[in-house]
């Protein structure tokens, strides 16, 4: 069971979830939304990803936008897992810093281990994002 | 069919969605993310919404720090729908002018229309989004 501070008692409740608790379910999906500014402009996009050693890590087009825009910045980043039918579910977010990740043995064991991409092309570049500020709720 | 760009003509293609597509998209789940800027930091919200006249509206807590960010503010706005196991679905994001909703006969009709909150608690306050860049693109 989880551990959880009940916000109130009645249906419909919102549970806040312990960072423990929220970099276990940000682990269990493979799919989030990485958050960041481009010129100015608050910037979302949807990413697979995986954790490794407590870190979001995504693989993207070293000449995209994201690359540029998210190396040696704070992002958030945020994953949920919804029952839309049952109005439950749970979504997690992170506030963390992001750097590119350059040491070439992190580099080959990602290449293994990472988050394999959706689309053809080149994604042979590795964002490592460390959670900072963690946050997670419980809905339903 | 949709009307679409293809950038790839091998398997686990992307194709970049027309502004109309992405709109009905949008209309279509009741679930997206905001996206804004919190204490200088970028900040990310699970909400459920509703489309009206174009505008993407949703319904907050008006002491709240959601609220707070995004009255008068440039915010972002995401909503997917993806099949995890088939790798495909889509993705839309906005990028769009925020303001409080404060006409009274628009508040009335929204409290009628509006999105129906997930979790008990006073969401007395309406934010109403006008999309200004539209991005779009189907995967898989």
């Amino acid at each position: 069971m989880l551990a959880h501070m009940k916000t109130d008692d009645h249906s419909g409740v919102m549970d806040h979830l312990t960072r423990d608790d929220c970099l276990r379910l940000l682990a269990s999906v493979p799919v989030g939304r990485i958050v960041y500014t481009r010129r100015a402009m608050p910037a979302v996009e949807l990413v697979n990803f995986i954790t490794d050693h407590g870190d979001i890590v995504i693989r993207t087009d070293p000449s995209g936008k994201l690359a540029a825009a998210t190396c040696g910045a704070v992002v958030a980043f945020e994953a949920d897992a919804l029952d839309l039918d049952q109005r439950r579910g749970w979504s997690v977010t992170i506030v963390g810093y992001s750097r590119e990740v350059t040491d070439p043995e992190d580099l080959a064991r990602l290449r293994e281990i990472g988050p394999r991409p959706w689309v053809v092309g080149e994604h042979e570049h590795f964002i490592r994002i460390t959670p900072g500020i963690v946050n997670g709720r419980r809905l339903g």
